[in-house]
Formats: C-alpha cells, sequence, structure tokens
C-alpha cells in the first residue's frame, strides 16, 4: 500500500497514515494538490489528507479539492497533535536563542514559549521541516517544535515533551481513494457517515428545506460549512 | 480614531482600515489577541480583524476571539487580496534568485511563478513583512509578494502588480468596538445584519430547529459554521 500525504517524513500527516497502515510506504507530497493529484493518476492507491483542526477549523484547501477532484472519501483518522521541544544532538536547554516552527505551533505553545521568553522565535513553514531544517544545518544555538516522530526520523533530541498549551488539539484526516466514474461505487460495509456537497438558492429558509431532508429522516449531522462558490463573492 | 489591526504597516488589514477611516492611527498588534485585548483595555476605540477569505474560508481564531472577548461588531468592510512581485530598489526581474512571502500568497500564485520556476520561493511569516525583510536585510538578489501598500511603506517597487491566480479573491474585515456591559447596546441605525453563536443538543433535527426561527420569519442566511466546543471533542 502507497500512501500520498501532504507533508515530510516525520509529520503529523505521516504519523496519522501509519495509524490506518503501519506497514504503508509514504509519498510525500509539497501541497494538497499534488497529494490528490498523485492518487488520481494511480501513482497511489490512497491519500490522505487533513480536513478539520479541531481548535484552528476546517482546512479549506481540503474541502475545495474534495470537491474537484475525482475521489471517494473511504476512511476517517483522527490524531492528538502534541507538541514537542525538539533539539539536534548536544544542544541543551541553556544552549538555544531561537525556536523554529509552523506560525500555528508557535503560536499553541505560547504558555511554554513564555516561561523562555528569551528565546527568538522564528516563523518555518512546517513543524517536521524545521527539524529536518536544523539538522541539515547543523544549527547549535537552536530547537524545534514538532510531533514526537520529527525527532527520530530526523535523528534530534526532545528537550520537553508536550509543551502544547491546550492537550485537547486533534486533527482529523480522510482517507481517499480514485473513484471509477462509475455511478455506483463500492463504499466500506461498515461505513455510517457522508459527507455531501449542496447548493441552495440564496433566499431566506433555503437551507432550512434542505436540512429537513435530514431532520425527518432522525439523520444525525455532525458539522456543517459554507464555502464560496467560484465567480460568486460572498454567495 | 486609532484602530488596533494584527499585522504591520503595509498589511492588507491597514489596508482595510484606512478605507473605512482614512485617518485614523493604527496599533500594529502581533497577533489576533493583542488586537482584541488592546481594544478591551480601551487603549484604542476600534479593532479591525479578518473574519473570512474568499478563498482559504473563516479565521478560526477571529471567531474564538469573539465569542471570548467582550466586543460588539459595528461594522464590515472588504478588499481585494492583490499581491504584486516587489523588490528593493535596484533589484530587477533577472536580478532575483529568492522571493519571499507569506505561504498563502505564494500558493496563490502559482500560476506566475510557474512561470519563473528557477525561482527559490521562501515562506515567511507575513505579506508586508517580507517586504519590511528585504529592506532590513539590504538583499539585493531576491524580491517579495504583498501588496501594493507595502511597497509604498517600505520604499520598494512593483516589478508585476496582480500576479494572483484568481481576481475573486477578497477578504472580510469585521470593525469591533468594546462591550459597554449593559445588556442593551446601541448599533449604528442603519445595521441590517447580526451574527449569532449558539448551542444545540447533539441530536438528529437540532440545527433544523434552530433554523426554523429564522426561515419562519423570512430571515436570510448569508453563512453558518460549526465550531468546536472546548473539552467536547467533534461536537
Amino acid at each position: 500500500m502507497q500512501i500520498a500525504i501532504q507533508g515530510e517524513a516525520g509529520s503529523f500527516s505521516e504519523e496519522a497514515a501509519l495509524r490506518l497502515f503501519p506497514r504503508a510506504r509514504m509519498l510525500a507530497c509539497a501541497t494538497f494538490a499534488e497529494a490528490f493529484e498523485s492518487l488520481v493518476a494511480g501513482r497511489v492507491q490512497r491519500a490522505l489528507i487533513p480536513i478539520e483542526h479541531r481548535l484552528a477549523g476546517a482546512v479549506s484547501e481540503s474541502y475545495d479539492l474534495l470537491r474537484l477532484q475525482p475521489v471517494h472519501i473511504v476512511g476517517e483518522v483522527q490524531i492528538r497533535i502534541e507538541h514537542n521541544l525538539i533539539a539536534p544532538p548536544g544542544v541543551s536547554l541553556a544552549g538555544i536563542r531561537r525556536v523554529l516552527s509552523h506560525p500555528v505551533a508557535l503560536q499553541q505553545c505560547r504558555h511554554f514559549l513564555h516561561r523562555h521568553r528569551r528565546w527568538q522565535t522564528v516563523p518555518f513553514y512546517a513543524t517536521a521541516g524545521s527539524v529536518k531544517h536544523l539538522r541539515a544545518t547543523g544549527a547549535q544555538d537552536a530547537a524545534a517544535i514538532a510531533g514526537r516522530r520529527a525527532a527520530q526520523v530526523y535523528g534530534a533530541r526532545i528537550l520537553a515533551p508536550g509543551i502544547e498549551d491546550n492537550r485537547q488539539n486533534y486533527t482529523r484526516f480522510f482517507l481517499l481513494s480514485r473513484s471509477s466514474g462509475r455511478a455506483q461505487t463500492t463504499f466500506p460495509q461498515d461505513a455510517n457517515k457522508i459527507s455531501i456537497v449542496f447548493l441552495a438558492p440564496n433566499q431566506p429558509g433555503a437551507l432550512f428545506k434542505c436540512l429537513a431532508v435530514f431532520a425527518l429522516r432522525e439523520i444525525d449531522l455532525t458539522r456543517i460549512e459554507s464555502r464560496p462558490i467560484p465567480g460568486r463573492p460572498w454567495e
């Protein structure tokens, strides 16, 4: 089994994919679009993409690509986002001058960083990528904030585990397969949840009427979100 | 009038604030939380915060802070997000080796950057901040992607205007005032729109029943979004 993920080795996406398929090989993609394209082109059997961060909200780009690309949602997994202070071998707490990570991770560790106010925080493009960068450049005055797996993958040390402000931070991922193109698709036997995209007229009561379809059948809704219509601002 | 914004001089937030109040003085804040706190503490009369990017979706952190902080929404403004290739004086197209900007801006200019594949793209924490950084470091081999105003503010030149893939890219901002703490608040005379946060039981038909309140009164909905409940994952 080969799975396309957005992000590199050691990323939270990789951790989520290994949770579902411990022996899968990963195809690391730079962008969400690339992960979708690898799946649609048949270069991988599955793609795993983040759809919702419990604290930060929906991943809009994933929603848009789901609508545009011929794929099916065939599974779901969620992982807890634990942040750790990770340093190259030989760097101790006392030797740290700078801390690199994705801006969201830096923000989610505000309490911890506030206790080390003299450290300069450096926004970086990714969490695991910041560990990789420190190892590649041989930095000896810096640490990174990333998941536990990034430390393993890049041979770095966890100086402080679980430094996130809020332990209730989860990310939910969708497992995707390529659409067969046939009208009828085979879903997993035990499937009990479905995602629907629909367009309603822009008039009072329109959403109410749509939801009647579910309410009158006692079908539970887990989440709803308005998405923009291309070419029609704010509809 | 003094307005707290998240972002620095030359940012899209500043542009939006000046659209509403051309002579306002800005209090540039590093985070959304800081902008809210400045307003609540009475250090400014208004705060202006982004609430929705037409392409990228809702700004979750703004939603959360609106719920937690004693503020009122008293206005709204939207601006078109135009990206420009901006370089320090003396740097020409031929001299560019690197392009800095916020990751979202880099992504929104993919077509343009694809035509200049040899340039290295460098993710940075902010759009206007990347122009500021180039000027501060005296870089002569790099350009930044940011709004028109960032070029003015930091004395840099626009080498290529309007390089975003999608011209339909708008950001909507809320103008906030401090809550008086009284039950009855004075809203603008011509107010015709309101935002409501409500909690529904997690059972089939719950949202349907809530929306009945609006549907039966012919009140139009412009947007709806599920938000997490602290301590109750995925409800």
